[in-house]
């Protein structure tokens, strides 16, 4: 923890251009696309009021997210103690194989508008903006975690992910891992295969091999990640919340970018912290405050748009039933396995059950949204699906349906990662906080 | 043939608006819809010069596609000669299964939109018309194929399929085939296993056991089709070429529909026939007009639309590279296998190597594209995806930069269902084929 708060804070002072210049980047452009992120984190985040103080890992982590971060993972990979560094675009890379191959595994950067021009040279117009923003972030060349990236693991989910992919591997070093549509005892077997063509890929790349000792740390070491975080999650049900939906999105996407016993321990001061802040009534917006469950898409960063105009209409996102939420970190992966291949398997069932939308039928999904609005005592569910997301656009009917017999208030949003449609958001959204 | 001849040309004089009520159909809004189909096929295929004779037989299967062939499917499983009827949406669902356990295999409903704010009631927007279409001939009640259908065969093709027959799935009796994302020996041996499954559940519908004569026999009259349509399609290389673009398009889209036996007849007599005309340097259109590959998304009856409009601006289509095109040809089932074991697996190679977009990579279209481009001596490609279809506009770029690499002249469109756009397309088009 120590270390991280040295580096992080001496960040300011510290000159990283030569860092980014080496890397490949356009640095002028990278430096007016962080100066934009400082601004709206400033605006979002440090303008909200009531915060955890144990918040300000979140307010460093940001500051050092292209710089500190960086240079940490870096001067691991100088030093030896990292091989390489793998990134990925989705919860479906396990990062326990990264980490026991001696990998640093780390999200990329999907999510603001980048080089949109570029990118149309190459997908359609027509695509999700999450898609486009990694292609753009890569064609425009200011996203360090792609650049530092040794290895870029997709996978096979959505249709435009997966042909999206074709054309990234053009750009980087890519390996795509396969992953079916529907959840039965044969395509367990398949991404059971999957996960073991990946241990070995990424094993060729980092030179290390996984061993039984490696992959149990490694496991320990994301089931900790995860135990901080559903600890966090819990508090949540308490009236007033003790922290935003925009701090506790921003644990999430922190996670895939922190290292993560760094994170564990901030995740579990934040608990601490709310806990206490829990059992003394004390919140982030007053009691009776709206109370929101965010269901959809997931949200990189700087995607705080959604967030931040739900809270500062006056509501509370308490809950986020979205791959930067409780898919994330409501599952541990099995720990009781002794051999690679018991914990290989162990992995693979894990990952198996996130709810993505990309599987047919999707109850689990259903299921889960249902029982968080209830455990987290949430007042109605906003679903949101970035545009052109075929699959969260369609199953949003489904999510409604599932709401309207559940008896909760249900609001669908289609957006993107402009600021065009924010006043009409602003509009909706406070329309239904009012009707809640 | 000279059953359908009569029962077709009956069709005139006989009264089908008992069957349709009994169907359950809205008969007043269908009348509509045929009304607007005959209108539409006067208009696009009878307005042809030098059509070859034998395409009469287009011409009456498209007067009794909703009627005299209803009646003759509805008369069969009634007498019992078949036992029931399996719809379905795609070219992965085996036709050879179903004719093996006795039941009659049909395309459904999917080129014109229909019903649309009742399908916008279940299904977002922003969704390809073909899926909108099915959608919505099941809920206006106009698509007397479905209607007929005792079981619905869906498949896990794209994500708006995949996620739209969850939907379907509470309208009809439907099952639905699972697709793999890449091609390799494991996605093959789980693909093996859909087949069994699929074959499970339609004996268990029909209540007739696959036997390996069945099977065998199914292979040949599907193997017949697929030699005739080769047959004819191979005539197109000719200059100038012997038979148009549309109503090559139209022997597919009937071979969907219409008794496959029957329709092997028809097709032969027109490969006869335009065999002797490219002899006799006889063409549909003049010698040295400008040849199309048309490419991309499939085209249902009545999607006439862009062929309609290459060949009225002086253009003539000589192959389909699409689903509606060689890709329903051009493979055979081997025809060597002997028990039921070796048939379905042989009947899952050939599927497996239809070159659907949903692959990762999905390179055999690209190469048969060039191929046939080639082959059919084509001066330009035109790649065409219905709106809102990600797998195709995506690869739309892969296809452009082959064609490129090849030198052959290459245009992308995007369109739907509407006529909004077909002034703009004309013009589009009109400038494409002068600048061949």
């Amino acid at each position: 923890m120590s270390d991280n708060t040295n580096e992080t804070t001496a960040a300011a002072e510290y000159d990283f251009h030569p860092m980014w210049e080496s890397l490949g980047m356009d640095v002028p452009a990278h430096d007016m696309l962080l100066g934009a992120v400082g601004q709206m984190f400033g605006d979002v985040f440090l303008a909200q009021e009531n915060r955890p103080a144990s918040t300000d890992y979140l307010n460093q982590v940001v500051a050092g997210i292209h710089s500190g971060r960086i240079k940490e993972m870096l001067d691991k990979k100088a030093s030896g103690e990292a091989k390489k560094i793998v990134g990925s675009f989705c919860l479906y890379v396990p990062e326990e194989i990264v980490i026991a191959a001696g990998g640093i595994p780390v999200g990329l950067c999907s999510g603001a508008d980048w080089a949109t021009d570029k990118v149309e040279e190459h997908l359609p117009r027509a695509t999700c903006p999450l898609i486009k923003s990694f292609a753009g972030f890569k064609l425009g060349s200011v996203c360090p975690y792609i650049e530092s990236s040794d290895l870029v693991i997709g996978e096979n989910t959505c249709d435009g992910k997966k042909k999206a992919y074709e054309f990234m591997a053009t750009q980087v070093n890519m390996y795509t891992v396969d992953i079916p549509n529907v959840h039965n005892a044969q395509t367990l077997e398949l991404w059971k295969g999957e996960v073991r063509k990946l241990a070995e890929r990424v094993e060729q790349e980092t030179g290390q091999k996984i061993t039984a000792e490696s992959l149990k740390a490694a496991i320990k070491l994301a089931n900790d990640k995860r135990r901080a975080l559903q600890r966090l999650s819990a508090t949540r049900a308490a009236d007033p919340a003790p922290i935003s939906g925009l701090d506790s999105l921003l644990t999430v996407q922190a996670a895939f970018m922190d290292d993560a016993e760094r994170l564990t321990g901030a995740i579990n001061a934040m608990a601490d912290e709310c806990e206490q802040r829990a059992a003394d009534g004390v919140g982030v917006a007053p009691k009776g405050a709206k109370r929101i469950l965010y269901t959809g898409t997931p949200m990189a960063v700087p995607n705080w748009k959604l967030f931040n105009i739900i809270e500062k209409a006056g509501g509370v996102v308490v809950g986020e039933e979205a791959c930067t939420g409780s898919r994330y970190y409501k599952d541990l992966v099995d720990e009781s396995g002794e051999t690679v291949d018991e914990m290989l398997d162990a992995i693979a069932e894990r990952y198996f059950g996130i709810n993505c939308a990309i599987f047919t039928p999707n109850d689990g999904r259903i299921e889960d949204i249902v029982r968080m609005a209830r455990e987290l005592n949430a007042d109605g569910i906003i679903d949101c699906s970035l545009q052109f997301c075929t699959l969260y656009e369609m199953e949003s009917f489904t999510v409604e349906k599932a709401a309207e017999q559940a008896g909760i208030p249900f609001m669908h949003i289609t957006t993107d990662y402009a600021n065009e449609d924010a006043g009409q958001l602003t509009t909706r959204i406070e329309a239904f906080l009012e009707m809640l």
